[in-house]
């Protein structure tokens, strides 16, 4: 494709202002926040769906890839431009359309940031439950595209569960309407399901209809704090297998309680592992029998310790540290791999023992917390890129991290996808039957191969 | 096709008790609980996924349509016949494989009745959520084809939410498992809510792996009578947008209130709309608060009566009443469609009150009652199949309906499937595009279009 060419006429489309081919943006633009690198040709910031449209003819008869990105806080390398071509950044499609109290639901643009949007329904007492430890940044197009789920889909469930209905521009930049404006509905095939998780490989995710929620007037947050792996997670079973339906259910490992602690200033009781509870609902003295319930059971396992916030701001400060994991633990070496590997729940210990069996074997600190009430780990791999053994040895351990998660019945992704980062790894969790349809899918929708190409199976 | 070498072949395959082209089979395999009718040339009855792959092979070489079938309680013909061909009795492939308890999840074959499986997980004290009004009878496959919904859908969601992964014969015979062992899962596309709603035309689902959930320690069922639509209308709206999240928001107009009243030899207080909502919780106090909350909203919008159900007793009495509805207006005339458009919530008022024009317009009767806490009506369109003209005028009101949903932001079925009953109507709802799109995924699946013809779409 001639460069020059395809520039005038994107800025035919979407005007001057709205295009670069500076080495700044192509550079900005070329990283999510995993460790993924991929330069595009020209970035492109589009104001509404005809004009998405138009770009997507335009690169269908051109034949250029599209990479369509949000906030880019992407962990799997989603919105990284795999063969170069359009990055198309969809934060200027910020509206929130509809706020539609009365069947408790909203019509926003996919560059909606998830914050910005509860923000809108706080005053009327209702939210949006799925929160990605990203919200204050990720746009709901990016919670789609990956099926975004976060610390309260233990109770709540992911994107999948609170959407619809979407707005699609397709790759020959036909615009569809998915779903419906009910929450049952069975109109044909679930068109809206397809493209939710697809990582922008079938479409572009230009508005979604969203359920929402009334919130929860009272949440409180427990502690527990336990010597060995081993208790933690019989406690949680406990909790678990309850009626007492926590809204989360999180856990930091010994490294990850240390990092934390440094990097946020806060003490925390010696353990081997700190399990941490919320649980929310319209009535204070309910939620604090449930509360009083949890902490039973907990000591029943032998916590060493079970603290309970008593106010909302003690609350908060604890979910600030669990959600500073992330970056605590950056901190430790220059480099580090965010993995999200999930197993059924119940396999939890023996993941744990695992991870820890593949960080000695290979050399390597493998801290890990996560969604533990669902079996989402998150064991983020240190390392440091200057040092060429230790980062094969880093990808040797997500290797295998990799192969533990599929060997004890879990998933390669939970939440964050499988983009590039995961791709090679496909097969092992997909039989080639099941991928065969997946891409025939693809060809159906994206016969030119020109939609976000290079993501979840490798050579694709 | 030769049908003494089809059945021959499929008697290699199944074992001749398992096949039969007697009449009595014939016939009886030729409807479910829709007004349609279409007969298969022959019956099948497999035992495992092996048997239903070789026939799905030889069904696929022969061009032979199949038409799978759980236990025909569908309501919209989805497993009834529309080309002959092979019929697919599900039935004895009934075992409950797994009863997951640490990880709340079972594993089960399709023609698991839905009861059958709640009876197993009681002595656990666990659940699967979503109840379709036939679950003494309907096997989980017909639920996962249909995407049933049922009385709790309002507070659980329908069997798209509850579904971890399927086991799928494809029409080539090929099978395939989809989806993962985790709630948290976004590793490729998701073919599990592919073929959730499919009715029966991608592959035969045979086998689901279901999450359930701790069952409530205690329900109370409230029913508050109206003399007027418009504030029954307000009341519901009051209580879905509180945070009191009822289990069950239903209601009965006047007709069918006074039916269900003869059908089951019941008193109800004269009223023009009964509303019937159900709280759940694990602690008695809590749910009596929320009862409370929502009786005072209630008389807020001028209830002229609100009773509590004092005992489980009580409660499953109105259940019972309620479930009733369909069979006790069923007797005012020979004959009825059973619909399920389905509304944004806000709009039930003005639904209802364009179902009472409709019903004058063609001079028809049309009690109505529904899933009103997620806009799921179902409008009985009663007549008598003798009478050419009122059955002419049965047909076009059911049209009516269907347009006035549509009109309102609706859908054409909330739960119970397109199939026969809705495919005329299928573009009213749906762009050429989105059709198209379906038609391709189909064609993928399904090259000879040999599996469950004639569904969905006119003339597919």
């Amino acid at each position: 494709v001639n460069a020059s060419e395809l520039k005038k006429r994107l800025v035919q489309i979407v005007g001057a202002e709205n295009v670069s081919t500076e080495s700044v943006d192509l550079l900005c633009y070329s990283r999510d926040a995993s460790e993924n690198v991929g330069k595009p040709d020209i970035v492109v910031w589009p104001n509404n769906t005809s004009q998405v449209s138009e770009i997507m003819k335009l690169a269908n008869e051109l034949r250029v890839p599209v990479t369509p990105r949000g906030a880019g806080t992407c962990l799997s390398g989603g919105p990284v431009p795999a063969r170069g071509g359009i990055l198309l950044v969809m934060t200027r499609m910020n509206k929130i359309l509809e706020v539609d109290i009365a069947n408790l639901q909203v019509l926003v643009e996919c560059g909606v940031v998830w914050q910005d949007l509860n923000n809108e329904l706080m005053p009327y007492k209702l939210f949006l439950p799925p929160d990605p430890a990203s919200k204050d940044a990720c746009t709901i197009g990016g919670c789609m595209a990956e099926c975004s789920g976060g610390i309260r889909a233990v109770k709540y469930g992911t994107f999948r569960d609170w959407t619809l209905g979407l707005q699609v521009v397709l790759p020959n930049g036909e615009v569809i309407e998915t779903g419906a404006k009910t929450r049952k509905g069975v109109s044909g095939y679930d068109l809206t399901r397809l493209f939710i998780g697809s990582e922008g490989t079938l479409g572009i995710i230009t508005r979604a209809r969203l359920r929402i929620f009334p919130l929860p007037r009272h949440r409180l947050v427990m502690s527990a704090y336990f010597d060995s792996m081993e208790s933690a997670g019989k406690a949680i079973f406990r909790v678990m297998t309850s009626d007492l339906i926590p809204s989360a259910a999180e856990l930091m490992d010994k490294q990850t309680v240390e990092a934390v602690s440094k990097f946020m200033k806060m003490e925390f009781p010696e353990c081997i592992a700190l399990a941490i509870f919320e649980f929310d609902g319209s009535s204070l003295g309910e939620v604090k029998r449930r509360i009083r319930q949890a902490r039973k059971l907990c000591e029943r396992e032998k916590a060493t310790r079970v603290d309970v916030s008593e106010t909302v701001e003690e609350s908060d400060r604890l979910w600030q540290a669990r959600k500073s994991a992330g970056p605590a633990l950056a901190t430790l070496k220059p480099s580090s791999l965010h993995e999200d590997a999930t197993v059924p729940t119940s396999r939890i210990p023996e993941m744990l023992t695992r991870i820890e069996q593949i960080a000695q074997k290979h050399n390597v600190l493998i801290p890990t917390f996560g969604h533990v009430g669902d079996g989402n780990l998150h064991p983020i791999i240190l390392y440091d890129e200057r040092n060429p053994d230790e980062k094969k040895r880093a990808e040797a351990a997500t290797t295998d991290i990799f192969r533990a998660a599929i060997e004890l019945g879990g998933t390669l992704s939970g939440e964050h996808g499988i983009g590039l980062s995961k791709a090679p790894f496909f097969s092992m969790e997909h039989s080639t039957q099941e991928i065969e349809i997946m891409r025939k899918i693809k060809n159906v929708l994206d016969p030119n191969n020109i939609l976000n190409p290079g993501k979840i199976w490798a050579g694709a």
